[in-house]
């Protein structure tokens, strides 16, 4: 079910230490103009390097192996690929016996019966995100007059953002986030009651994102200690533009032309530097654990592309679905 | 787009003041005893009557129209309607000129173009709800030793929710809420990472209840204030047990086998009896509206056993296409 | 899997002798005309009442239950039921005992374990294909300048279909035909190479329709006896007009702007009058079997507006697809 | 739309001239033993090299890029692909101005507006068969005690193949045939009565390759002039065994445990070494063509192992839903 999308339909693959992590999209229009230098900055935005992200440093160059002839999307599928070079597996080989809280080490163990590449997290790793960055890239580009911009406004319980980091460094242990995404210019009129409502279609994705832990549309979780006469917006003119925006851009799970806006909780990386204990599978003890590896301190640092890029795949989709409907509207 | 799963699907149809409320369902087994008793007590739970909850009455008695044989499931696709018989239609007309603020009235008319029935909502009514309790009831014959709970745990700000519902009624002004579900007895595996997670599909299934504006699973919100140390849950034991439950139940997609923990906030209903400001589309000015109709002060009272229907909704899907994995599991 | 369609969906639902059969349609864009007028013409088409065809005669009034108002589609989901009314189910008792030959007796009461409603073939009955003409006359209103046109060409081996029908009756014994499809206006390219070839959704689909047994487009297994240079059609002017038609107006599995043209074979209705020998499965031995009941000698005299019907459905499907690709077009 | 199925999900891409050909499995169970090695056999059937067949010799060895560990699959997404390596794309550089008749060379520049990759025909290659017959390797291991085998029993309309194909080569001029494929040990009950009969499902599949005019199963086209005396097969014993197989082993869309059995045409190939007549699109005129390029002169002698992966992916598909049918009717 590594599938998204009914139209621009994303589909994703690869393991963390495998071969490669990639990416095919299905659906995308024909004539869009592609190279490999369009991906350059949202691929950089994810990258790590940075304090407090992990020092697996990858090339990271997506190598495009179909559905793109001189410059173009062909209409044919897009396969887009990124190699793995820099692995170091034998990190990760004490897991299968403690696996490591917080991870999916367990369940991916228990569901796939120990059949799951379980180096680096292998399909479940975060390195999959290279895969949504990808297809976000082009999905942008299907959109037109609409901006897609997802930013962390807070980490650590902090607003101060470098100042949270820094505390972690010092700390020594990892810490989580809120990221803020704003969508501008988008038409009224896209999404379903049932049960493709932009807020569904959203959230679906974004819950794809490791580490997402909640995610609230406009007002959120403070609408439900609000009264009607104030969370309701008053429409003041004839595009639907409201006063106030506690909707968050959408009624009844179709876009009301004003900003989408939304937040996601970001949990601190279950792979933190400080010991813990838990079970180890062979003494069926409770004992310490130390995760090695390379790991981010503050993943929710490297997030807001990633949401930005599920959000661009959702949105395509609903564009093109919606260009039937704005068509047939025309014709009426 | 009124359709949901993959095995186990849902497809959703009708309108508050058409004929009828409707539900198809696909995929469900055989050999599923079904009685028009069974859906009682949930269909009661969601039943307005209540104070602080609509005055429109109905008798909601499921029509059961095919795929049931002698008091079983056939295998084939079960339809279920509910007849509307308490409209009072002409409460509606002035919102094609004045759309209710928080409504989709405005959304409605220009994605359909004004062929939309904007009678009471039409296809947006929070009525569809029924068809999701409906699916629901069958769903949760096809879980084997899991137990879905919804409760509203806070309204208006207030644990007590007596408290606030009565304070709503003294004020005449319509308040939100949260509501909990925990769902136990789930096995360990079900889900998938991309783009399946757990929390993917369970939100996409719940923000199709109207009024849901956030979800949030386990640690939710709070995630994002907690170092890693902290959040990560111990594993105890060879099933899978933790110490903590800050991941919800829920790792990398994936249930772990602890109860499965969420919370969704609700909104005020924006049918409040108070007077609002908002456009008229004739006049072209903003002015006062009155929103007449029967309503709900505090919708949340009556959200649980929708919540509770979506998830089953969503773990009868899993948990039949679970079986595949777990056979071929047992085979190897 | 009752259903058919990425944009345009049909969902088919019901049983010959239960309450009702009945088709959703969801994807159909809002403001097209729809009165149950519309409906008669091809559903009289369908209908029994000719000589060599059942005595069964139902009123098959079309009961629009949601997605139309005031005379047009509201874009929300067509729910459409035809209710059964004259039933004589005493007839089929004996066939739990002695499954008739042809018939999906004995293989649905194996996969449903014996929960499937038996009772004139239940949700097996070619009276589910009243559905698929409701959807049929809708999906025809999509099309702007196609016409899709189905008829008998052949009756028992004979060209002359009432000489054919003549002796079938004298006889005693039902009788198979061939049906000819033939559609024109269709635009340069609807279809796609892998998976959606206009062969592979027009067969689906066409499959989906009781007694098919054979489906060829254009040359079809003629094709097989023939040269590359007698077999390829020459283009002849820029619109990709060609001087022979043995493609069948497809190429590549996308149509060519040629007519569209496929064949399919009906077999004889395994209800026939004559005496059968087959497994009784309480005495265990073959034993002689009447089918009673009241059945078409030569059904095929009916399929022509399903077949019709069911392409209809396929192309409002792609043609809806089709506008976004053509909008993609346009904008390069 | 390069996607087929509903559990086990195959997606294709590449194009004939790019850098690869590949196909995606999603839905493949863990603990399925796979290796090069398995692929060996089927590849080198499907491979060119005999008389008739095109001098373009590819190596087809598939690289396994995800999904794979240890030798066995892991439940994540199986991506494998081909590398191009034995191209000559000058050949193709006319058929942009004067398309191919019978070729996809017309419409895929329509459809695309000029975009599509048209060396070698691009994504509408008989080269994309190769990702068909990977996905069919993997999907015959999921089948147990079921044989799926396909031959060409006609080429040119002469039952002795050797003689047919050197006819063609003294003629210089191509040839088409008639493969019939035959599946022993199915299990009763696989398939949907609508729409997704086993044969619909099978047309489906097959109809993606290129060259199919037509497909019949059982009596097929010959049933349209039998009676219902002669074509019903009486069961006679409690397996369901029939004494003839008229039917083809599908009664109402399922496999009823006998013999399944389909014919399908293939036409000759468009390429042949004949002088031809067809469009020149920037004379205007109609202009003889030689179709250059090398080519095979009787593709169906390459078609069996591709009918055979087609309908091995249909019935991984049919087997892994049945396991939850399956598993149902042992509870219930």
């Amino acid at each position: 079910m590594n599938s998204f999308g009914t139209i621009y339909r994303t589909h994703v693959f690869g393991e963390s230490h495998g071969n490669l992590i990639g990416v095919l999209i299905d659906g995308c229009p024909a004539g869009i103009p592609l190279a490999i230098d369009d991906f350059k900055e949202d691929l950089s935005r994810r990258k790590a390097g940075a304090s407090a992200t992990t020092s697996r440093i990858e090339d990271d160059i997506p190598l495009i192996q179909s559905g793109v002839f001189n410059g173009f999307t062909t209409g044919a599928p897009i396969c887009i690929v990124f190699e793995n070079k820099n692995i170091q597996s034998k990190d990760y080989d004490q897991l299968k016996i403690q696996p490591r809280p917080g991870h999916a080490d367990f369940v991916a163990q228990q569901k796939f019966h120990g059949f799951n590449d379980h180096r680096g997290g292998g399909h479940f790793s975060g390195r999959l995100t290279l895969s949504l960055v990808a297809a976000g890239v082009i999905a942008k580009k299907i959109h037109t007059g609409i901006e897609v911009t997802a930013k962390l406004i807070e980490a650590g319980g902090n607003k101060n953002i470098e100042e949270a980091v820094a505390l972690a460094i010092k700390n020594q242990d990892s810490i989580g986030g809120i990221v803020e995404c704003i969508v501008t210019g988008l038409p009224v009129g896209l999404g379903e009651p049932f049960f493709n409502s932009v807020e569904s279609l959203i959230s679906h994705a974004v819950f794809s994102i490791p580490a997402i832990k909640g995610i609230e549309f406009g007002s959120g979780f403070s609408s439900a200690r609000m009264t009607g006469s104030n969370h309701n917006d008053s429409i003041i003119d004839a595009s639907g533009k409201t006063k106030t925006n506690f909707a968050g851009g959408i009624n009844g799970g179709i876009t009301n032309g004003n900003e989408l806006i939304f937040r996601v909780a970001v949990k601190p990386p279950s792979s933190t530097p400080q010991p813990q204990q838990t079970l180890n599978m062979e003494s069926g003890r409770v004992e310490e654990l130390m995760v090695v590896g390379r790991h981010d301190l503050c993943i929710a640092l490297r997030v807001p592309v990633v949401v930005e890029s599920a959000v661009a795949m959702v949105l395509a989709d609903l564009l093109l679905v919606d260009q039937i409907q704005r068509q047939n509207r025309s014709r009426s």
